[in-house]
This record gives structure tokens, C-alpha cells and sequence, in this order.
């Protein structure tokens, strides 16, 4: 290959970039990624002045405007064909999607938003999910999905809250690495994102400044992408947009090099954010123009440029000038002609027809919206049943709320119809998709509606009509929380960011005032973040938390509230009392928690902590057997409680392990999550949940910057959440401080075993 | 000196040990340090117990309860004779006091809270005030004040805002350094704290874990101390409480060690925060004991631990038995008894009755009051004079709003009567102190009151008064913000930290309801903090804020009111427009600022910004000239302004330069503030301001950690504030990356010459 055909490789190519926002308004810009309208507008290049040497990426020939699956698969064939066309060696571009809540293209199933995959607490769906969508995609000839965001939160106000999993390391590393074996089962190669620290980003504005040391970077956020690697063999990592400490991720070698490939032996591709590189000059200004950009980037660790090939298009000048070395041109072009071999893109035969089914593909299946169902239902998270949940099938029941008829609620950013038809109304949503309020007057007998306000805005003229609807019912349900949006068109998702934690728009003051009717209320929060429910949690009638539940989310919201479903869900975060407060998460040491209560006269405790779910039925969690009192530092025991269902209904209960390191070099959490199962019980039955815990998940980082499993005290917790552990030992770590390396065990394995006649 | 003996001078004892809240409930816990109550009560010593092998510091004597000068000189003289009589050696102790806003006493003036003193941007008044502080402090026997606080505010919602001078580190560095040159001219040691991070604490809670890497603590954090010490020489540095990155300051070598004796070459002591030993116990978890703490403690670097001896009293033991090296008993003691020498407490003859004044001391003489009503009316921060200020003499005026006419509103929570006399209510404020009403009442002819309603709490109950009287008015002026007080005891100060940026209380609501009137509202902000004001800027007819402005603080702010002053005091922090945003000041690279709009819906840019003041006369700053267009890495350049009073009233102006690095290996602050000169102008009159700025001004932390000047371009840009810099000019470096060491030049110096004539 010649420098530039290796050049190529490395580079990308946006299908977005040939469509205008033709039905919008001259002076209305819709973004789909942050600061779209500057890069994508005059200097694109064409498709065949792209491929004249070949090219690495074809972005998103799905994910950026609407097509049926028949004009997608031809302009995938008529894309590749230009490509094998225009360049001498004939090398097919790799075709990449989103795929962060269902794959990003018109007509396919919408499932929940990730923050409801953490809701479920059940790694064995998620990866049935990333299968399916996996299959989907593979189906129409994608080789690479830009999920999973393995992200953990650290401050509710950002607007990707949405996009992950959650406030925990080990449950956002055990799901993600779910989706990735998934998606990656169907030869779709997974892309971890975001690397790394930017859901730290200050303030919880998108792509602002991460203010984070090494310590928690290696303890808190890290861990679920070194997971996800090492338990799951994932492909790809995306880097993040924001700078750590100052430096962007992107021209730090540390992660890309002493971390990621060094530590962690992965041998896969760092793909940029879109625009990520040429954000190294204009935004973070380290370094003059978008050449140097390149030059940076790819020095660093990343091998392709998304989605378009700006700052690589400096590579070659930098080469023949002596200024960057071949090396590392090759460095990456090995990685990537690797990855295309292993998909079979280099294979004898071929082709662009061959690359996609041209029958037969139904990206909303039966199948499909079945998984998106399940996931639903057991992501809805009843916080309180209150007085009248579930709802009298007879009762008069007022819906009322900007969250109970649009469904375009029940979507997250990365759904096509709120990431791409915005640009495009007269396409309507392009799936079925109900909304809450449908889906409770199949299941009840008396429903009225009122929709009071729009999730945004400050127009209260609807208050009046909702308040006489509900002083005129038995019972008003009140579906409030967010639109889904990018980039300012939103209360939720990228670029969507909150400055406190109270709900958008007038919605707060319509609760107030349907509670002053003094009927009962009961609250649905639709929402990608938690909000902050102290000033209304002690007088409302029923609380339900409901995270972006997708394309099937109303009826699994309906069956919650009338009863037909028992609520397994559990909060992947807290619920936070007040508005401010911010960043926060339940991972605090005592000094961030309620034991220095005295010393602030903030509050910390959460409405609802982590890990909490309540149901319709009740369990118990009792008798917590250690199998040794003591182990080495390489040793491991087993941690065994009885869940019993002592209610009158079949149901789920996520049992959950914390640990708790009683002194350690460095202030640590006071609970840390190690170990979960989602069981299902009868009433009246019984299981014993064994954890399997290897000394190395007690391991930190220590005050010299090594991981370390030390001697000493440590205490195991288990109960039904962050708060509620009335299980609990103490296990002693006996020897000698041991280093741990990259082989370190990341998973702490459970076995559920049925015990007979109730605990 | 036996071993026994060397470990006593690392302790210290607590006069307020002695004494109970006899005044108060027995529920009612009123703490001055963070769990004294925790602390205090039981096992501490009597004074003749903790003496028997020495002592090294009898805390805070005169800041513990209220007493008359004659009361203080002689206890102090009794506990130094008890100290003297046990001890075998007869080395007397070190006498520690506060002096925060003022030497922190009965009847001792109250000074403005340190915000005040960065709004006056005049260091050479900081200085004269801390001299004036200092031989106030000498003449009744006290050794070292335990200020200033050189940290850097990161969140303006952390209660200790009020303790600091701002957001920035240059000056912070240089009025800090100011006050330790005027405390120690008079012999006082003066206590750089809190080293450090300590600001950053996660949401602003006290002493919450602090998220940060190494980069924004060497170029944010560290410099003030840095300046400090090597521009003032200041003699001792205080322990932070928080962790950084996991691990608590005091526990922290690379700081201790590497950072502050090392490289910055420090020779004083350091001391501990209030318990701050214990702590890394009981709150940080890092050892398991107290013992063990103070072994940590000492070995990182901790010479004397204050207030009382708890970590320190398990020493002997621990080198008794071998686990702790003498000689880090040695270096402690060394460094405490070399400080004891210099003070003179070593000297042949000294004697308790010398080393106090006797007679002719006032704590509160009409010189200190001159000097804090000079401080006050400077620091007033007029930010818009709107259509009604100054006031008109004969308007009927209505003063409302809780900080009207409390004078405990004008002082922070450091001052005696906020600190101490809350536990004994019936000996009222110790000082005379008049409010902004008595104030206005004296300057204009027809002002009537109503309070409105409290600083805190929800009653409501006197709005109505409050609007009758402003509707029945020609202009309300509506006085609100904080009442400063410890640990929950108030809306500002240390463990009084704010959720968010609302005016506490109902006062927001009040101020909504009083322009509801439709009457002309001046609002008068009296706090310790920023508070979000964008909700009603646009409302109001005049707004001022007046940071706790201390004991002479009512007749400035209604100087400022009624004319009688020029305004002169500029922002040491920026005034927020929104309630939330949390943490952000003005040092923001590109991604946190407004040139990242489109990437987050989120505004950032404030109401009014770091630096900013308006006047009653006009200024204009013009005609920047640089000396040379390029320098090298190590030259320097001049960059000099015409500023010239355009009005027709004498006034300040505060010419303010700031630098820009155009490229830099890491983001970097788009402005951060270089040089400052506070100018008088007579109306019609010129002044040359010319800047003498080193090229290690414009150093700063590299990829790889060092501290670099590095060849490129570098903006200069000179104007009123911070967004205000109409005077640009780019400075080329050239030459080599010079790497800077601690003799790096930390200052820029300033002339002001006056020229003919206006500019």
C-alpha cells in the first residue's frame, strides 16, 4: 500500500454530509453532532474525491436521514461501489451506525434508553438486546456499532445521563460488557465510549472540563471499559471530547498508551468522536490548525477519524515533511486493515450486494419489540405504591402531564426519531409507538386526560383544565419529566444539560397545584436523569420512576400503575431530594455522606438511594453465611444470603453485595456495589444467592497510584439497596499487600440456587 | 530535652475546653470548629496535665469567650505560668489566635470579611489593616494569627466563600501576601491555610472529597501559598481538611514534602487544622486510630497539631516502640522551638507580664476604624447605578429586607460576634456596630423601615408591610443576603454551605414582591457569596453588592447610596446569573465558556464578571503599548495603558491586565488576570499604568507536569474587567521550552504615572 492508501484507511466519510435540512425553516439549525452546522457545511468532500485512495469509515449511511430498508441497502451497495471504483486497491470501507437505543435508522425498534438497561439489573437481557440489534444491523451490512457508552455518572445535570448505565462502575461494567458479547455475537464490532472521564465533564456541562485526578479515574471510571475488554473482548473505544485535568483525552498517550494498550493488551481500534480531532485546535487549543490536529491524534492512539476526515487530511504533508513518523501511520493501518479482515471485508468474494441482505430484513420485529418490552417492564421502578397503587381497575382516573401522551417522551437522543426526524417532520416517528395514556385506558375502565403543560416553556394556560379534570376524579396519575433532544432541543440527552435538578418548565408548579385539589396523585417521572422529588415526595399518593422506556414503555408503564405488571425495577441512581447539590453520586466517603452530618449544613441523603425498587409483593434478605471468616490477599470467599418472597405475588428482587473497606490508604467509598442478581421468585419460595468474592475486588488504588488488595477489615453488606443492607460481616484480609495487574478478576460471579418452602 | 518533652511542644491545648454553653439549652449545640462538641466533651486535659512536659501552643485564649482586655492579659499570663510551674524546661508556649476579619476577640474591631478585601484590589490597605491587626494581637501577647486563606474559590456555593479573596489566583496571591507582610511586620506569624484543595470540596460541602489531578492544583491551587511564601515569607501553613483525589491533604508527602519544603524550600511549622489529626480517623478513615493519625500526621508533615493533642499524644508510644523514627519528632520540634526563638520566647528574661501589654491597649481604636471604613468603602461593588443612584436627598425612601437593620449581617463568621457570641447572648456584639438603616438615616432626609421578613425561614408575614411601605415610597432599597455563622448556624461561613445560588430564605420572593409594586427597587446585596441575581437584573433600578463589609461596612454602603462615595470596589468573584451551574468561575478554557455555545444549551456567561464595578465618574483605558513585540522565554516586557477620568466626579479605577496563551499543550483559562493597579483620578485627569510582566508569568503546567514558559503567541489585554479588555495586543515568545523553578518571578509589578492634561 502506499502512504496515502494507508492514509485512507484511517479516515472516514459522512453520508450526512450530501443532505440539507430541507424541510426546516433557512434559519433553523438542528444538529446531530455538537457544532454539525460548522463542519459539515462548504469544504465536505465528495464521495468519489474521498475514495480516490481508498477510505477507512462510510459514517452512517443509516443513522442521517430517513430510508426504508430498501433505499438504505442500495445507497450501502452504491456507496461501497464508489469506493472499490474510485481506489486503485479495491479495500471495502467499513460501514459504522449508532446504535445507543436500538440501531439509529428509520423504522427499527426503539428500545429503552441505557439508563433503563441499568434499571434492569439483568446482564442476560441487555445481551439478548445487543443481539438482536446486532443481528439487525449485521443484516443490512453495518460492521460497527457506537455503543455501548460505558460512562458512569457523576453529575445528574449532564444531559447524557441518559446514555448510561448508571452512578455504579461494577453495574455499568457488567451490563456493558453484556451488550458488547451481544452485539458483538451478531459480528457487529462494539465501540466503548467515552474515553474516558466525560460524564465528569464540570458542572455537568457537555464537553466541559473534567477536574478528576488519576485515583478516581482508575477506580471509578475506568473499570467498566477495562471490563468490558477483558470480560467481553470488545473492538473499538471511542475517545471522549473533554480534557482531563486540562489535557484533552485525545492527545493524552497515558490512557491511549500506558493504559489501554499497555496495561490492558487491547488490540482493537481507538475511533475519534465525531469531530474530536479537529476540536484538539479549535476548541481545546492545543494545537494551531486541524493538521497538527491529526498529527496529535493519531501520535496518541487513535487510528480513525470520525466522521469525516479533517484533521487526518494534514497526515501525508506531515509525513513527507518528516514531521510525523510512517510508523504510526501504520501503526494504525494495521489495526484497522486487521479489523476489516477479521470482518471479512478482505475476504476472496467480496462484494457490496454480498455485504447485505437484500430480503427479508424487518428492523421492527416481533421478536425485537418483545425484548424492548421485557427490558421496559423491568425498568420501571415503583418508588412508592403510596395509598392507591396499584390503581383500581374501576377508579375514575385523571391522566394528566406532558409526559402522558407524546411518545416521543419515551425516547432517548440516540432514538431516529429524536436524534434525525426532527429535521424531517413530515416523516412522523416511523415506528408504532403508543403513548401512556393509550395504554392505561386499555387497562382501565375510566380515563380522562389533560396535558397541563408541555414538558418545556413557561405557558401554565393548560393548569386550569388539568386541576378541574383532577378535583374531579378519584385518582390523577401525572406523567411528567423529559423530551429527549440534542444539543439544546431538549430537556435530556447530548448537549441537553440541566442547570439544577428541578423538572423542566412549569411542570413542578403543575404538580403543586393537582396536589392541591387534595385528590390523590400519583406521580410517573419520565425522564433520562433523576430529578429532585423532595418537595413533593410526602404528599403524593403513588411514585414512579419510569427511565426512557422506548418503543414498548407506555404499556409497561401502564401495567406498573394498574397492577398487571409487579415493578422489578431498581434506581441505577438516586433519587435526589433537592434541586442543587450537585455532583453527587452514592459513592462518597464518610465525608461526602451523612456521617459528617455537623459538619455542613447540607443535607446528603437521597429521596431514594441507589439501588432501590420497591414491588407490589415483599421479600425478605436474611441470614448472611461467609464461607471463611478470613482469606489471603489472592483468596476468595463466598458470601450467601435467603431471599424469600413472603408476599402474595410472583416477582423479581435484585439482591445486591456492597463492600466496605474499614480503613484503607485513601478515603473510600462507604458502600461499594460488588455483586448483584436479579431473582424471580413464587410467593412463597425461597433461594440462596452465593457471590463468589475474589480478593482482587477489594482492590484500590493506593496512595502511591498502584492497585493494591490490602490487609485489613473489610465489611460485606447485602440487601435490596445502597441503604437498606441489613445483611452484614466482617471479613478479614489476612498477608502481605499484593499488587494486582491487568489479570486482576473483574466479576464477582453468583449462583442462585432454590431453597424449598419459603426462608 | 528528653523525648517526652520534645513531643509537647507539637501539641497544643484549647482554652475553650474550659468552658460550657452555660447560656444556652442543653439540646442547643452551638460549635466553633467542625465536632467540637464531638472533641471537646470528656477526656480533654486540664491545662496542668497537658503542661507537665511543656507545651507547645495554648490555643485561642482570646477567641474562646468573651472577656475584657484586663480578663484576657491575665489569663493569659495564668496559663503561661501553669505551663511555666509544670514543666520541667520551662520553654513557654506559643499563644495562636484567629484573626480572620480582625483579631478574633472580645470588643476587637471587626474588619470586612476577606471577600471585601478582594474587592478592593488594593493590596497596600490589606497590608496597613493586617499590620494593624498584628500589633493589636502583639500588644496582648498572641504569637501567630491563624490567616489568611489563600484558597482559590471554585464554587461559590461553599460557606467559607466569605473567608477567601475570589477566584483567582493572582489575587488572591498578592493580597494574601500583603496581609502576611502587615501581620508579621508586628511580629504576629501569620498561617497560610488551607493547604490545600480545601475550595473544591464536591458540591460545596465542607470538607467534602475534592476532585482535581495535579495540574489545576499547581496553577490554580498552589500559587497563592507559593506567592506567600516567597514574596512575604510568611511563617506557617495550616492543613486543609478535604482529601484530594482520595487522599487527605494532611496525609499527602508530595505536598508536605515535595511541593512545600522541597521546591518552595518552606523553614516554618506547619500546623493542623481544628482536629484535622483526628479526622484522618474518624472522618477520612485512613488509619485506625488516633494514635496512628498522629503518627501519619507527623511523618508527612505535621509539626504541631491544634487545637488540643489527640493524635499527637499516642508519639511517645509509637517510638517507644520502635514504629515511629525520633527523628521525625526531632524535625517538628526543631521547626516549633526555632519559631519559638524567633518570636523571643526563648529569650533569657522573658516572662508571662512582659510579654503582654499591660495598659493602653484598645482593641477597637478610632485608627483600626479608620482603617476598616477605608477597607469597607472600597470593597462596595456598585454593578448598576440604573436610573436612581445616587439617591436623591429628599426622595422618600423604604428600606426593607432582613440585612438592613442586623448589624451581625456586616460581619462574617470569623468575626467575634458571629464566631463566639452566639453562645453567650446576653453580652450582645462587644463592638459598636450601627446598620445600613441607622446609616441612610443620617444621609438622607426621609427614610422609613420594614423588615420584610428574616434572612432564613419561610415566614412571610411581614411582606405585606414591607410592600405597603415601598408602594407609599419614591424608591425601595431592599437589603439582602446573608447572616454569617458556623456550621449550619447561618447562610455564609464555615459549614454553612448553600444548595444553590437563591437568595436564602424567602428572600428572593420578598424582592419579586416589592417590584411588583411597580415603585423603583434598588437592591443591596450583603453577603459572603455570589448569589444568582439574572432573575431580577432587568427589574431592578439600581443594584450594589456589598460584600460583608464589617464593623464600619452601614455608612459605606450608604456612601455608596447616597453619592457620598465613588464606587470603586471590582468583583473578586463573578455575580452568577442562574441558581445552578455549579462549580465555575471565570478561569475557563474554550469548553466551559461561551465560546462553546452550541454545544451545550447551558449559558455561561455570568451577569456580571470577574474584575467588574461601575462608578458614578467615567473612565476610559486606551493606547495599550507594548515595550517589545517579542520576547524570550526568559525576557520581559512592558505593557503599558492610558486610563483617564472622563466624569466629573474624583473616582478609582482598577486597570486590570489579563493574558491569553493562543496555543498551549493543555486547555488553558481564555483569561486569567496578570497584573492590577488601583488608580485615583481626579475628574479630567490621566494616568500611565505600565505593567512589568516576566515571561514566567505566563508559565504553566505542561503535558507532562512541569512548569514550562513556552515559545508562541500570547494575547495581552488590559480593561475594567474581565470581559471588559478593550486594549489588545499579541506578544510573541520565542526560543526555547524553559522550564521554571520556584525562583520563578510570581509578581508584576506596576507603575502609575500621572500625565497631563486627560488622555
Amino acid at each position: 500500500m502506499t502512504l496515502e492508501e494507508k492514509i485512507a484507511q484511517l479516515g472516514s466519510r459522512w453520508a450526512g454530509n450530501d443532505m440539507a435540512d430541507t424541510a426546516l425553516p433557512d434559519d433553523e439549525t438542528i444538529n446531530v453532532a455538537p457544532m454539525e452546522d460548522v463542519f459539515s457545511v462548504g469544504g465536505a468532500l465528495s464521495l468519489e474525491d474521498a475514495s480516490r485512495d481508498g477510505l477507512g469509515h462510510l459514517t452512517r449511511v443509516w443513522g442521517s436521514y430517513p430510508q426504508t430498508v430498501e433505499q438504505g441497502v442500495a445507497e450501502v451497495i452504491r456507496q461501497h461501489e464508489v469506493v472499490l471504483k474510485e481506489s486503485r486497491l479495491g479495500v471495502p470501507a467499513l460501514v459504522h451506525e449508532e446504535c445507543l437505543t436500538g440501531f439509529t435508522t428509520y423504522g427499527a425498534t426503539v428500545y429503552p434508553a441505557s439508563i433503563a438497561w441499568g434499571a434492569t439489573f439483568d446482564p442476560a437481557l441487555i445481551e439478548r438486546m445487543a443481539a438482536a440489534i446486532g443481528r439487525d444491523m449485521a443484516a443490512v451490512g453495518v460492521h460497527q456499532g457506537l455503543s455501548p457508552v460505558l460512562d458512569v455518572v457523576r453529575d445528574y445535570r449532564w444531559g447524557r445521563v441518559e446514555e448510561t448505565m448508571g452512578e455504579d462502575p461494577y453495574l455499568v461494567g457488567i451490563l456493558g460488557s453484556a451488550y458488547v458479547r451481544g452485539l458483538q455475537s451478531a459480528g457487529v464490532v462494539a465501540t466503548l465510549k467515552h474515553f474516558a472521564g466525560y460524564s465528569a465533564s464540570r458542572a455537568g456541562r457537555n464537553h466541559g472540563p473534567v477536574s478528576m485526578g488519576r485515583r478516581e479515574l482508575l477506580d471509578i471510571i475506568l473499570p467498566t471499559f477495562e471490563t468490558a475488554i477483558a470480560t467481553a473482548g470488545a473492538g473499538s473505544v471511542m475517545s471522549s471530547y473533554a480534557d482531563l485535568d486540562g489535557l484533552p483525552a485525545s492527545a493524552d498517550p497515558w490512557l491511549f498508551t500506558d493504559v489501554l494498550r499497555d496495561d490492558w493488551g487491547f488490540e482493537g481500534t481507538v475511533v475519534s468522536d465525531y469531530w474530536a480531532v479537529p476540536f484538539l485546535a479549535s476548541m481545546h487549543r492545543v494545537v494551531a490548525n486541524d493538521a497538527d490536529a491529526g498529527a496529535l491524534a493519531l501520535t496518541v492512539g487513535t487510528d480513525v477519524e470520525l466522521p469525516d476526515t479533517i484533521g487526518f487530511a494534514g497526515l501525508l504533508d506531515k509525513v513527507k515533511a518528516g514531521e510525523l513518523s510512517e510508523d504510526l501511520i501504520d501503526r494504525a493501518a494495521r489495526r484497522v486493515l486487521l479489523q476489516k479482515a477479521e470482518l471479512g471485508l478482505l475476504d476472496e468474494g467480496w462484494t457490496p450486494e454480498g455485504s447485505v441482505k437484500t430480503s427479508g430484513v424487518d428492523l421492527d420485529s416481533a421478536e425485537n419489540r418483545a425484548i424492548a418490552r421485557e427490558l421496559a417492564e423491568k425498568s420501571v421502578v415503583l418508588l412508592d405504591a403510596g395509598p392507591v397503587l396499584p390503581l383500581s381497575k374501576d377508579a375514575r382516573v385523571a391522566v394528566v402531564g406532558p409526559c402522558a401522551d407524546d411518545p416521543r417522551t419515551l425516547m432517548g437522543c440516540y432514538a431516529f426519531p429524536n436524534h434525525v426526524l426532527p429535521r424531517y417532520p413530515e416523516r412522523g416517528l416511523g415506528v408504532q409507538i403508543g403513548s401512556p395514556l393509550d395504554a392505561l385506558r386499555n387497562e382501565l375502565a375510566e380515563v380522562s386526560y389533560a396535558k397541563g403543560c408541555g414538558v418545556t416553556g413557561d405557558d401554565r394556560s393548560g393548569f386550569a383544565e388539568a386541576v378541574a379534570l383532577a378535583a374531579d376524579s378519584d385518582v390523577c396519575v401525572a406523567f411528567v419529566g423529559d423530551l429527549s433532544g440534542l444539543f439544546g432541543h431538549g430537556t435530556s440527552g447530548e448537549g441537553c444539560d440541566a442547570e439544577d435538578l428541578r423538572l423542566p418548565g412549569v411542570q413542578g408548579e403543575l404538580v403543586d397545584a393537582l396536589l392541591e385539589t387534595g385528590k390523590p396523585v400519583v406521580l410517573v417521572v419520565v425522564s433520562g436523569r433523576p430529578y429532585a422529588l423532595g418537595e413533593y415526595a410526602g404528599r403524593l399518593s403513588g411514585l414512579v420512576q419510569a427511565f426512557i422506556p422506548g418503543q414498548e414503555g407506555a404499556a409497561a408503564i401502564a401495567g406498573v400503575l394498574s397492577g398487571r405488571i409487579v415493578p422489578s425495577g431498581k434506581l441505577p441512581v438516586q433519587i435526589p431530594r433537592h434541586v442543587g447539590g450537585q455532583p453527587g453520586t452514592y459513592l462518597q466517603p464518610a465525608l461526602g455522606s451523612v456521617d459528617s452530618a455537623g459538619i455542613s449544613g447540607l443535607e446528603t441523603r437521597p429521596l431514594y438511594p441507589f439501588g432501590y425498587g420497591a414491588s407490589y409483593t415483599d421479600f425478605t434478605i436474611a441470614d448472611l453465611r461467609l464461607s471463611v471468616p478470613e482469606i489471603g490477599t489472592d483468596g476468595e470467599f463466598t458470601a450467601t444470603v435467603r431471599v424469600a418472597n413472603t408476599g402474595d405475588r410472583g416477582g423479581d428482587e435484585v439482591v445486591q453485595l456492597y463492600l466496605r473497606d474499614v480503613v484503607a490508604q485513601v478515603a473510600r467509598p462507604l458502600t461499594l456495589l460488588t455483586g448483584f442478581a436479579r431473582v424471580s421468585l413464587e410467593p412463597g419460595q425461597a433461594a440462596d444467592v452465593t457471590f463468589r468474592v475474589h480478593a482482587d475486588r477489594t482492590a484500590y488504588t493506593a496512595a502511591d497510584l498502584r492497585r493494591i488488595v490490602e490487609p485489613g477489615d473489610v465489611e460485606v453488606m447485602v440487601g435490596t439497596s445502597s441503604l437498606d443492607l441489613p445483611c452484614r460481616a466482617m471479613l478479614r484480609i489476612i498477608g502481605d499487600v499484593r499488587v494486582v495487574g491487568h489479570d486482576r478478576v473483574l466479576t464477582t460471579p453468583v449462583t442462585v440456587s432454590e431453597v424449598g418452602g419459603g426462608g
